[in-house]
């Protein structure tokens, strides 16, 4: 199923009638969380619903990976995010009906997530099998701020005859969860994770311990509430048991009365800690939430996002629609990282157990691009996590038979949990993103502590598992044989491109690294023969070109492959890998995502811009987008070589992947990098910015549908403001000291003093670059339903 | 564990002393087979044991295929050979001590499997722990001519002391077996897989019925027993439950007495038949072996192995032990063939549960190459089993998305049973090697029933598949990209030469044979432009070369990949893939077996002899012989090239894989390839036994050490003799019309009349070529056990 249920405003997403239906993507829209806490969108009553979810980060079970056929460096152990304690359920009793939306009527209804405060509004008026009306308003919020907490405001109110209500707030673990098909042993592990530890109840509080069987993490949770009622008459009681806490508070209300009751929940998990520990600590979060009342929350909430909008905010005149779509990414992709602090953040952050909850090269790839301009120190501690498996992805290297670092494909923990090494172990292009993000952050914020630290050493891992990986050949070229890309759709190539510069990257910038601290260097027993090896690898690497078509191979031998046969392959045979063998992709020429194109991008400065034109023509022909990664980065070179259109249709697709559940999987969890692309096609496609060298270096344009795009960045502790309006670019320093900036090639110098206005020219578009049949923007979850309307670009 | 415990004679394996730590090697080296039924060498009395084992031809159980990450195409259901009833069962009783080798003392032991008599004798001499002594003599067979029945002849003799003797002679279903490691849920579905449909006894008959749970097959067993006994004081009792049938028999010897039970099984299954029908079936095998008898069931035998010896025997002088070795081969290649009829030969023939059973490859390109030549009709038989499942590999064809036919990587029945892709469905070569063993029987036999009804159906199906895998570039050449060869240690590469030239030769032969049959190619639905496209791909198929070195390139890129670093690969860690990971071994110029080297055999037609030795001088290098599939072909093209002594190693290394356990795993099962390849080394190593294209074409020649090799082959209902010693050559007409040969490229005519006798020349060896730093032939096993003895050449 595809489509939207929800009206975009320009700071909210509006939902204004209830599709029982769609709960499933609504529960992952809706979804609230800080990067540590995360809670899906769930009814109150917690019935109906598709996926009851509540996400820590970093909270996982273990789970065995069966293999048909097993191999050397096969992991056997998987790692699955569970759902923890359950606490936001509130149900409601009026009279004697329990308040559930299938039962009665749903008189009206409406739910609000609003960008700005930060809080999930519900607000709908009911009336039960028997008559009785009530209104309830609710507010959910996963604090910013307080790590541990979320908080609910309940509000029942009578309104045309008086009622007899009964609240009941409590924890739940161990709910029930859809189960995934598959290997019935890792359902089993699945089933109630949770062993219980502990359970108490002491006046309005309620408290629950577990851990989880096989990873031994220890976990409590807490709540307790405030209640604003009827001066007379309201009784409360609370009760537990393992699974169990529960708080009710009854009342009688007359008409226009109300109740209201504050839920506070704190959550605490840890492998080291022990359950004594915990509970103190959950209950310590509880006291201080307390404190800070329910206004003093949304008060911090609202400062909180205050302070990230104006540093990461886009602007855009023309598409509404997009302008919504754009702000509903960012504000997802700060709830997925925010607090994620020295833990992964998740490729659906924590909105869903897709993918297992698993981390891939998303993290460096797509999201610190966008933190490590808007929120550094979210990058930073991405980054820190990284350097915090680095025991274990040492190890890996080792079982791999090589030298320095081999990071995890997919992991919680940091455990490599791939299946299927072709695409798993192979993508060790990962590794090269990891390099790159530790360069970025560290241009992009001047943090010494860092560059000398822990990022020097990912650095001088990263570049020995590549000089290891690779090889120089009879003529001294250097050859990393054998490896997966980006494009899952041809596996165990020769020479990718992207991987063969992404890790000429990474051996030039951790050459560069170590010039810069050789003393740190040497305690890493850097030689000078491995520099040495370093650079020549970079500078040697080798790059296929098929000189007959003028084309960048994206591997070698891939311009000579199979040529795909689109004109009859229907919509519902996509995605391809549903349909047909690996081999048959693998040995055919089509591109399940951007992966000669991403190195256009990332390492753009080993192209001219006539190459890239005719190799973004060339893959744009047969890359068909099986993967929500794809559609941002084509954007971005889109708009490089002068496709404005279509790199204003692909933004759109990126940006309203999960509004409008263009993958057909929104149910599973929001498509965060998809989401952190929305962000890139604005500053890296229409704002041109390239930091290949450090420096900033923008090139300005706008698709003609938008009469106006602006953005923030953060620079080592500056803010900046670029807009671009047709013909002109306004560079605006917001605080911090005077930089020198690029602009479509030209240096200035950009002061807090004034703002720089520079002109730019539309670039007119070398002929009509379109996808393969049938695989155009906003058709690719055409596949998954082919009745659902198919969105139609406006402006 | 290696080495051996048996002495080689001529005609027969030997053991003179039991090894307790060594008895799966014996189990498997002391198996009894037909092709039908099949018996492990356990001791008769069932303990100790190591792997009890008792098989029918294609009789399996389902289990389930787990993948820690699915994808399309994957078979989800697996197929294992199980265990039935074991007939073979007779334990002892002296006065109350159970016959136990473990137990009182074992003054003498000898077991022998006579290769002419096809009989596994045991005569032992034993004293229980309270001193009493008796000699056993027993003999069992598994008849060649009664293709349902085991027979043995079991007999106590008491020795110095009276002795009060019971022997039970039983039939057991679902035996304990070791479990394998692995999937839980596969080993559940194999754990007492049997299902008891009825038990019954009568006299002294018993027997058994059962089905299997999820495949649905069922069985029956059945004995019988013939009793000579002193005359008086002899009791006999009968008695059965679900899973046994049991025959008792007691009495009382005086010193010089004996007793003698001659114990007749018969199996029967069916997935059709009803139980009632195998009942009868069982019983009524069971009266024909009675009236055959003893005697008769070992005349029978004999003659039936005269009849093969003398079709097929290849005689050595100057290596005693390899000439025992040979026959040991052959013998286990009828063993697995002879009655396997219209069902698959499995690797391991019917001698262990190696390989879950399954067959691959090996049948066409190893035994079928033997049994064209020796056994025509068991060739045919195997290829009919192939014709059986062409619906399963036409529908296999269609869910990969190609035309034809895509037989199985690994199965039981047909199905495809391969957990891991790149080693499995994309060695699509196996499909060439089933076109080329049809076109070899053809060409072979004269066969004009088969080659226009079955052969030429598998010949087009075959060449559609090879049609729709591959595609023409650009240039007009014909390429297939992704597959992977025989060398398992590069998967998923682009134009294997192996792979490309057997494409080519499939292809070309079914267009030969469209032409041949051409009303019944119209049945087929065969078109003009189906056959130009066939044709015009085997001429253009690529064939990747390394002008710079000169030598032909395995697969695309291949001769630039990482070099391996033999020097310091210790022998523990071979086979390389149980200690490196598979990208490691892909992306490395490392062969598993030989690929390239086996395209210069079985395609030798497209290679001159200057580049078969450069090819051959530069792959020997990199070859590590990971597989027992490796040698043969080996020994083969450093026959032709001058390398008599190199061949003369891998002869040896091939022909004892077993008796000296060289790969460490013949406890699982015998390597029925390298015992075929022993065959082969012979015929078309040293004879030089080509048949590209239908002439049959020779080029004697000796390994030093060897003073005489005599090959025997049938062709077209003739039998031939060749006779090699140094300097000349001797072709003899044993039977059959004259016909045309080639000895050394030069044509004669050979008539009945008088054989021929021709020169022929040793070419120098052209320098010295060793395979890599640890691997010289017979070092393989070496990393299994590094403290056994290594077997250096005789002679």
């Amino acid at each position: 199923m595809n489509g939207t249920t929800v009206v975009l405003e320009p700071w909210a997403i509006v939902e204004s009638e209830l599709h029982l239906d769609r709960l499933a993507h609504t529960e992952s829209v809706f979804a609230l969380a800080n990067g540590h806490l995360g809670v899906r969108g769930n009814l109150d009553e917690g019935e109906p619903s598709e996926i009851p979810g509540t996400y820590l980060g970093g909270f996982f079970e273990l789970v065995p990976l069966p293999y048909a056929e097993s191999g050397y460096g096969y992991p056997e152990e998987g790692q699955s995010l569970i759902d923890v304690t359950n606490g936001k359920l509130i149900r409601l009793l009026v009279d004697d009906e329990p308040f559930d939306v299938r039962q009665g009527e749903l008189l009206s209804h409406a739910r609000r997530l609003d960008l700005r405060t930060g809080r999930l509004e519900r607000d709908l008026v009911w009336e039960s099998p028997t008559g009785k009306k009530v209104r309830v308003c609710s507010t959910r919020m996963v604090s910013f701020v307080q790590r541990a907490v979320m908080a609910c405001r309940y509000e029942v109110h009578a309104l045309d005859e008086p009622v007899r209500v009964v609240v009941q707030s409590t924890l739940v673990a161990n709910e029930p969860i859809p189960e995934e098909k598959g290997d019935p042993r890792a359902a089993l592990a699945l089933r109630a994770p949770l062993v219980p530890d502990f359970h108490a109840t002491h006046d309005l509080e309620g408290a629950l311990g577990h851990h989880t069987a096989a990873s031994g993490l220890r976990l409590a949770t807490a709540m307790d509430h405030v209640i604003e009622a009827p001066s007379s008459g309201t009784a409360t009681s609370a009760e537990c048991e393992e699974d169990l806490a529960r708080v009710t508070v009854s009342t009688d209300l007359a008409p226009g009365e109300s109740i209201a009751v504050v839920k506070y929940v704190a959550y605490g998990w840890s492998s080291r800690r022990s359950t004594p520990a915990l509970r103190d600590q959950v209950d310590a979060a509880i006291e201080a939430a307390k404190r800070r009342g329910w206004e003093g929350l949304c008060r911090d909430q609202e400062e909180y996002l205050d302070d990230f909008w104006a540093r990461a905010d886009i602007e855009i005149d023309g598409d509404d629609e997009l302008q919504s779509a754009v702000r509903f990414a960012l504000f997802q992709v700060l709830q997925a990282s925010a607090r994620a602090e020295r833990r992964a953040i998740p490729a659906k952050g924590l909105s869903g157990r897709g993918y297992d909850g698993h981390t891939f090269w998303d993290q460096e790839q797509y999201l610190l691009r966008v933190l490590s301009y808007s929120v550094p120190e979210a990058a930073r501690d991405a980054l820190l996590w990284r350097h915090s498996i680095l025991p274990l992805a040492k190890a890996r290297a080792d079982e791999l038979r090589l030298r320095g670092a081999a990071f995890p494909w997919r992991t919680v923990r940091g455990e490599e949990c791939s299946g299927y090494w072709p695409a798993g172990t192979a993508a060790f292009h990962l590794n090269a993103g990891i390099a790159d993000a530790v360069w970025r952050y560290v241009h992009a914020t001047g943090d010494t502590v860092f560059d000398s630290g822990a990022g020097l050493e990912m650095l001088v891992e990263t570049a020995r598992l590549w000089s290891s990986l690779g090889h120089f050949d009879a003529e001294g070229c250097f050859r990393i044989d054998g490896v997966t890309g980006p494009d899952e759709y041809t596996a165990l190539v020769d020479n990718n491109v992207f991987t063969n510069l992404m890790a000429a990257r990474n051996l030039r910038v951790a050459a560069e690294a170590v010039a810069r601290w050789p003393s740190r260097a040497r305690e890493l027993g850097v030689t000078e023969d491995e520099i040495e090896r370093w650079v020549k690898a970079a500078a040697k690497v080798v790059v296929p070109f098929d000189e007959e078509l003028g084309v960048t191979a994206q591997s070698e031998g891939f311009t000579r492959y199979r040529q795909w046969d689109f004109a009859n392959c229907p919509p519902e045979e996509y995605p391809l890998l549903l349909h047909h063998p690996y081999y048959r992709l693998y040995s055919s020429q089509v591109v399940k995502q951007a992966d000669l194109v991403f190195a256009l991008f990332a390492c753009g400065d080993a192209f001219s811009l006539e190459q890239k034109c005719r190799d973004f023509a060339f893959y744009e022909k047969v890359t068909v987008r099986d993967s929500s990664l794809s559609a941002s980065i084509q954007a971005i070179v889109a708009a490089e070589v002068g496709q404005q259109q279509l790199a204003y249709d692909y933004w759109r697709e990126t940006s309203l992947v999960d509004l409008h559940d263009i993958a057909g999987n929104t149910d599973d969890g929001l498509h965060l990098a998809a989401l952190a692309g929305a962000w890139m096609v604005a500053v890296a496609g229409f704002g041109g910015l390239r930091d290949h060298t450090g420096e900033l270096s923008f090139a300005p344009t706008l698709p003609e549908a938008l009469s106006r795009i602006a953005f923030h960045l953060v620079h080592q502790g500056r803010r900046l403001r670029v807009e671009i309006v047709p013909g002109e670019a306004r560079y605006e320093l917001i605080s911090g000291e005077s930089l020198e900036l690029l602009h479509h090639g030209t240096r200035f110098t950009l002061t807090a003093a004034e703002p720089v206005v520079l002109p730019w020219s539309p670039v007119p578009p070398d002929g009509v670059i379109s996808p393969p049949p049938g695989r155009a923007p906003l058709e690719r979850g055409v596949g998954a339903d082919r009745d659902a309307p198919v969105h139609e670009p406006t402006g």
